[in-house]
């Protein structure tokens, strides 16, 4: 099943693509797509209602904007430094166990959204990454459970202000969390339709250069033992989205770096999930 | 105005202390004091509804458990090593400008309820702190125009595992996020009622032992410098929470340290903003 979300942002309304292509309005029968559809077993009674054919679902406009295919979560916990070789050409340490911090949600954001750059910004950087979104509450979860605490997946761009993230002392989230530095999309693709995660090619093209192009096999910590990595230290709320890591490719570890400017167009895409397309616009 | 929440947990109602002592039910003018509340105006109404005398608010019952004084924020920003002597005893450097990570909001809590060793834990620690509760969008927002950013302060203790934070790599989110990690309150003391919030006098008692003991004076960025600071890296949303950084006398900076134990009984108080009482319990 693919979930997604439309509308004016932060009003939108839920709906579905079928297997046929059709975008089907599902806002007459759900609220919308957060922490409480998940918790109280929305994705089962969404799989029934498209298997009933949608009663009273009519086709959505396809003009409209997408949004994020879920409402904005409690958090996003990211894993850094999670491909090798990301983690070579920005300099850092191979890490022994997932590095993990929290962007701002504030940051949510649809996938075909202009990205702003912040005010006083001046190394912009972009990093495709496999979204997790966590179905079901996940707290000291077992390697071999973890997957059937995942609703699904999306594609994630991890936009980062390389002298914002360090620069400016202390922690990475400075540089993280500037709004629209989260876009997720297009859509949600639901667990059982990917058959293995780590099996994914994933990319990154700015203005249809490839900039980044890997396959989430070459992940150091894979989808399952992130989910119960951060479980030993954060509980996992359902509708809350995980971030798995970049591959190599960043403008910052370019030589010479070339961080993203105002009218750049970029696209991350991830194989069976989907691209975002966004613009780079000039801070407001 | 101090307002409170009371009820189980997960389903609080609002309420308000009024200023001869007595906690009156709001619930059946206000739904929440969330986002929506501070974003809607929620305080100047309810002003206006004290002001006429809380009709229809009945006593709340003595014996009902105190919540965090308002809904669980979008995010919970955190200034790191804010007191000189804090960021000394923890072998940190001088920052030079303020040092920010987000704590999950997964461990949101009670005034008063118990606080959970995670498993696995060996070295927690408490950490009290002035909390500013963000009553109005804050994005670039000058140091002259952040206070009217601000709804009110409370307490809030910024309980961290130590081995969690600092001994399995990368970032200090991981010693941060455990469940009920985040308590605050016992209420939402309103700006108005705070002449200077760096007068403050700030302390913990660990089993009736003073243990941190200073003035909220000793900031080396104040209320008003870390909004706006914030404000340039993040968008702060209503009913957003920033916690202030702690005092020097935390049990890690002690020789040798002395970590929190089961059992042990915690108070957090800040002059005019009252006191959080918890116990210290085993892991689940």
């Amino acid at each position: 099943m693919k979930l997604i979300r439309f509308g004016e942002a932060g009003r939108e309304e839920p709906g579905v693509i079928l297997e046929d292509g059709r975008r089907i309005d599902a806002s007459g029968e759900f609220l919308d797509y957060d922490e409480s559809f998940f918790a109280m077993g929305g994705l089962d009674s969404l799989a029934e209602w498209v298997k009933e054919g949608c009663p009273d679902g009519v086709e959505i406009d396809p003009a409209v904007r997408l949004g994020p295919p879920i409402a904005r979560p409690s958090k996003i916990v990211c894993v850094g430094q999670n491909y090798l070789e990301h983690a070579l050409e920005m300099g850092g340490e191979i890490p022994t166990e997932p590095v993990l911090f929290l962007k701002a949600t504030s940051a949510w954001s649809g996938p075909n959204d202009d990205v702003l750059i912040p005010r006083g910004a001046r190394k912009l950087d972009y990093e495709v990454e496999l979204a997790v979104i966590i179905g079901k509450t996940a707290s000291y979860v077992a390697e071999d459970e973890a997957m059937s605490h995942v609703a699904g997946y999306s594609v994630f761009c991890d936009y980062s202000e390389r002298a914002f993230q360090k620069e400016h002392g202390g922690q990475w989230t400075k540089g993280k969390s500037a709004d629209t530095f989260a876009p997720m999309g297009p859509a949600l693709v639901t667990r059982e339709e990917i058959a293995d995660p780590q099996e994914l090619r994933l990319w990154t093209k700015v203005n249809n250069e490839i900039r980044q192009n890997s396959w989430t096999k070459d992940m150091m910590f894979g989808v399952r033992d992130v989910v119960s990595y951060i479980s030993r230290f954060m509980t996992l709320l359902p509708g809350d989205v995980i971030i798995t890591g970049t591959p190599s490719g960043v403008a910052g570890g370019m030589n010479p770096p070339q961080y993203l400017q105002a009218g750049d167009h970029v696209e991350c895409g991830i194989e069976q999930l989907g691209e975002l397309t966004q613009r780079v616009v000039a801070s407001r």
